[in-house]
């Protein structure tokens, strides 16, 4: 197994070129040759916005291995971890030795507005983005709801952003690279209240890769690898007003639930994850879906610090998280695990989590509608 | 198993009611209630052209299953029956016992101009969309090398298109009913020559949908089914230009090789094959990648009638193919098992090919450049 990204942020090169890019540093990590891949599974949204869909023979073209076939999977921000899921699931059918799982996004080129509506294409449409419901008004719902109900308040969600922000400066690769305090959180412009502007991840452009083995071949070429030991998927209604409880997200609870029995492993067990943080708020609720927290004490916890890199039981997004390490929607999911590797090689630097055994990635598209986690373990 | 098309042509419904139309008749027809589908495995390009990507969600919860996971599969016009793969893995390995597969696309209402240029997005844009070659274009370079080539003509093309059209008059879901003769084809106005209009398949609406299920939840529930007994991709470099010979596709090749050996069958054992016929030089290309006719002697073929239905050994696009039945990108893999399955059950009316017992269905995305080959056996 071997991981790769490119830096996240706003990036010149085309979609094709971060593809190609995040998938030879992940290909040279593992120590294999482009030839050594025999499938690629794609993750992106919104290739048309570079004008490139059909992305997986151009990218292997580019690889020099054009006979190698791929597709593309997109489920909105959570494509991701889903094309990893079937990579995985391949492997683990035994029909491919080593696959190539790149994700990748480029949009920051087409400026904020149209970033937004391209988006907003990702919600239930006819009920939500057509109506004018964009990403941070239906996430601001949400807060708001959250907010009513339990004992929560707008500066702890921006304790969310301040410590995403000091995990992020500690990585090279992260898009925003600045410390900010609870009051810039606060003072920072109102996009949908209670969310300001600095509650909301940024448009990104990107990509990350993995390689993945099975077993055996990953032992025959001796590289160094870490196991997946769960994998679960959930879905929730399309729309949030689908929604029994807006405060917590069915497809998070399925996909853990899945993930952990596989795994055989709960909560306690896990030493960090790297989660959707999308939204301040959207933290805070994967941290209760993942059963890190009971419901309604998230707050509680972040206002403790008790998620901050290596200040508690578990360390949540010691990348950065969406928020600082940036949101390439295609590349997101896929950029967890490329943390997950390094944190568990070792290799994270000064944001790695001390003696980190088993590590966790969330992610999901639009306000949760389609989910995916996955389990990982040293080996 | 089960299958559902809507028609194809230019539609009024929305993309999600068009594959939601599909996905309950294949529920209904495999004797099932939504409840019962596991996974959705959703087969698009340009969702975005109707405001919807992320469509499993919307989907199931239009179904009434919103808790059922699914993610998006898109490789351009190949992306139906790569879906269908991908479900048949899931299936095959276990995962599922029973999934949904539905092809969905509805690009009519951007007209034609847009929809060329959507279309154009699926080829090597670098190349080629990006220098003014689109589909028909790239396949004129490809027709006028086979024409330069071998001893064909354009009246041979015309052929496959009269026949597909005869076949495509029986098929009351096909877009274009229309007997038409090689004069007719001839004399329509030039596309890109030695393409003329009538070499060129639709813009076309639809959707098309199956379910997959193992063999032990298909002979549990009694309904009735067909069997899956052969499965390959190929690909092929993304751009023709790469390709050392533009008059065979790599990908059909090595998509069809894996497929008949793990069939454990031959090109001979074919009784009818739903082929990629997006122009007419396709089918004819397709015709010898398949190995149903040697090198440069698929213009015979065609002359002679070899591939009417029920006129020779094997019977080529009974459904009238994408020239006469029409082509929603996404649903068109798809749609070909649709039909395969209603051959196989011997419900194929008036087009039915006579004693079917094995069928295949070859899909190809943009100039050949993702494949996928399936191959079917009556139980």
């Amino acid at each position: 197994m071997g991981a790769g990204s490119t830096k996240y942020g706003k990036l010149k090169e085309s979609v094709v070129e971060l593809a190609v890019n995040a998938a030879r540093d992940a290909i040279k990590s593992a120590k294999l040759e482009p030839k050594d891949v025999q499938y690629g599974f794609i993750s992106n949204v919104f290739g048309i916005a570079d004008n490139q869909v059909h992305l997986a023979p151009v990218i292997m073209s580019n690889l020099g291995i054009p006979h190698v076939p791929g597709l593309t999977i997109e489920s909105a921000c959570g494509s991701g971890s889903i094309a990893f899921r079937e990579a995985y699931a391949n492997v683990a059918a035994g029909f491919y030795d080593a696959v190539l799982a790149v994700g990748v996004e480029k949009v920051t080129h087409t400026g904020t507005g149209r970033s937004t509506t391209l988006f907003s294409y990702c919600s239930d449409f006819l009920y939500e983005g057509g109506s004018g419901a964009s990403f941070p008004g239906l996430f601001a719902s949400i807060a708001r709801a959250y907010l009513t109900r339990y004992k929560a308040t707008e500066e702890d969600l921006a304790m969310v952003a301040v410590k995403n922000h000091e995990h992020g400066i500690l990585n090279p690769k992260a898009h925003v690279q600045k410390r900010i305090t609870v009051d810039d959180v606060i003072k920072s412009p109102v996009v949908a209240s209670p969310l300001k502007f600095l509650d909301c991840c940024p448009f990104s452009d990107g990509a990350s890769a993995v390689i993945l083995c099975s077993e055996e071949f990953a032992k025959k070429r001796a590289a160094d690898y870490i196991e997946v030991i769960g994998s679960g998927r959930g879905a929730s209604p399309a729309a949030v007003q689908g929604r029994e409880d807006p405060t917590t997200i069915p497809s998070t609870r399925a996909a853990a639930q899945q993930a952990y029995k596989q795994a055989n492993l709960t909560p306690k067990d896990i030493d960090f994850a790297e989660v959707h943080d999308c939204f301040t708020i959207a933290e805070m609720i994967d941290m209760e879906d993942l059963g890190f927290f009971e419901k309604g004490m998230a707050a509680m916890a972040v206002r403790e610090g008790l998620t901050r890199l290596n200040q508690g039981e578990v360390t949540i997004n010691p990348s950065g998280g969406l928020k600082s390490k940036g949101h390439p929607i295609g590349a997101t999911g896929i950029g967890q695990v490329v943390e997950t590797y390094e944190q568990l090689l070792g290799r994270a630097g000064q944001r790695q989590v001390k003696d980190a055994e088993i590590g966790m990635t969330h992610n999901f598209g639009a306000t949760g509608a389609s989910c995916a986690v996955h389990i990982f373990r040293r080996v």
